[in-house]
């Protein structure tokens, strides 16, 4: 052993993080692992959870979920308001993205999001109001994930959104999305000014109705072939949507011509959907909560069926586990920040776009 | 040296292929590398080649000539009618594809293209008379890079096709090529019947002006960065154009929808567009003849500025030889063939395409 004290030493410090430090203190340098016994510490519990590795029963219920995930099939199947579509969507129901969370836990984005909601749904005149009614206990909040959707950052919807619909034809389980917005100022990023709210109701009016129009032309949208080959272009189909988004609009643009839609409400809604990258993002989202909704509820199964943030947790749900979330606090991004702000102005991580990760 | 003669022996024989025979016919492996002296053998010759070798001149010339080719920013400009735009053109003038050839050496598919382009132009009532006149002397034949033209396979221009117009704007140069038609029985694969001729005249009558109105709406399209974003979407645009054609579509879409064309014809115009995944291809090839005929007439470059079959010769053209062709037979491509045909039935290689592996 004595080379080895004369060589400069890299520690890696796996557990009780006082032996990394007294390392550091001493000049040295130590790479610190956070880890704590299973059980935690429990020897009943450690032996317990020892005895589930690979355990017949988990690893034939871990099949059992990964084969139905990657038998399912998304299709797009249309376009729908939330309040018709979305199972439990009740008179007053908003849903945000992530695990459940109280409206006075909920971080900015997520409050400005719902502000911006009841707002576009006339159920108050103004800001104040609004906040009032978000905090008086009248409106039921519920995660997007516990009505069979998804929706990205905030992921508000609310019940006269228009919101994607996908089928999966395997199973015939269905998944939900709603519109994406585009860039800049807008509700998913807790936008909630007259231009946010004036877009919202344009999707509804006359984005919404000209796309079901379209996809009733075009019959059933397969979505698993146009992801395969978005992916093959470049696109991870979560942040990279270019080729998706332009794939989507080749498929949209002669079905939508062949629709009885006006000249102009097709300028329109052709010019909205090519001046958005992200166009097919929540399309995605909608195919991969599809996918991983086929995996779940098979007992004993610890197949990871959903990941998603509200802005303050960062939770998990498990196909063996119903409908218990996981939780732990959601981390601040260092990301690109506009010129004078930092990561101290930022919300932690936000948003139901996990899925795609998840799938 | 004893080893050698106990080991298999894989031999590769350079030059003269008798010494490759005889160890074939001894029952050894030999790989035959044609290769002659250059001169060819004439030592006076070869010589004045090897001062060649790293020449100033030709070094410095190259520098230029390829800063010319890299400086270039080919920008979509319009559409027109050959007749109207293409430098050049007679009235009775057909371009084609590759190094010039007389009527009687063509190939199967540049005869029946040409046969095509004369029903198409109305100067014959059918086939025979078509084939008569063309082989009459009365029609001027010409390579489409003669008149800054380039045109995929049989590369058939006549003065009532619609044309691309590329300019590349450091330079003002301008570079031409016909509009795509899809795959299946087309001209630019010698296909002349109703069909193909009812396609070509819908293409000048209906696309050709919706396109024009578009483009004028949407202002000259920068190409390089188009292109760039295509290639890392994993096109090469010669014959994969998926993403370029996708990127084009989406900038075409909002423009034309913004033109005054009817709504039959919009909705012809973008089915006929989205419907085929090659139509960027004629446009990638102008873009590539307007960089690479900015690097075209320097004096002493020796760099390679067009690569270009007619289905019987392979002909190049230098940066410093002027309007010279350098031609060798063409290969017969081995390639994919409809069931019950095979190479035996192909013609040998052809087409303008070629520009784009030159660039």
């Amino acid at each position: 052993m004595n080379p080895l004290f004369q060589e400069q030493l890299q520690v890696v410090n796996v557990g009780v993080a006082a032996f990394a430090e007294a390392i550091r203190s001493a000049g040295g340098t130590a790479v610190q692992v956070e880890w704590t016994p299973p059980g935690p510490g429990d020897p009943e519990v450690a032996r317990k959870l020892a005895g589930l590795i690979n355990h017949p029963a988990i690893e034939a219920a871990n099949r059992q979920a990964f084969a139905a995930y990657q038998a399912a099939q998304p299709v797009l199947q249309g376009i729908g308001l939330a309040s018709a579509v979305v199972p439990g969507m009740g008179e007053r129901t908003i849903l945000h993205s992530g695990p459940p969370i109280r409206w006075e836990r909920m971080c900015g984005p997520m409050q400005g999001a719902i502000i911006g909601a009841i707002l576009y749904e006339g159920w108050a005149r103004g800001h104040a109001e609004a906040a009032a009614l978000a905090a008086g206990g009248e409106i039921e909040f519920a995660p997007c994930h516990h009505h069979g959707a998804v929706g990205p950052m905030a992921g508000v919807i609310s019940p006269s959104m228009p919101v994607w619909i996908v089928v999966d034809r395997e199973h015939g389980n269905r998944a939900y999305c709603n519109l994406n917005e585009g860039l800049g100022k807008v509700l998913r990023f807790g936008a909630h000014g007259p231009e946010v709210i004036e877009r919202l109701r344009w999707m509804a009016d006359a984005l919404a109705p000209a796309l079901a129009a379209a996809l009733e032309r075009l019959g059933r949208l397969e979505l698993k072939p146009l992801i395969a080959q978005a992916l093959h272009m470049g696109d991870e189909v979560h942040n990279r949507n270019v080729a998706a988004s332009s794939l989507l609009l080749k498929r949209l643009v002669p079905a939508l011509l062949r629709t009885d839609t006006g000249p102009a409400q097709v300028s329109a809604v052709l010019e909205f959907i090519a001046g958005n990258d992200h166009f097919f993002l929540n399309l995605s989202m909608a195919a991969c909560k599809a996918m991983l909704d086929a995996a779940a509820q098979v007992q004993n199964s610890s197949m990871v069926t959903a990941m998603a943030r509200n802005g303050v947790d960062f939770g998990i749900r498990l196909s063996g586990t119903g409908d218990a979330w996981f939780t732990a606090p959601a981390p601040v991004v260092d990301g690109l920040f506009f010129p004078g702000y930092s990561a101290a102005d930022a919300a932690p991580d936000l948003g139901d776009s996990a899925i795609t990760e998840t799938a």
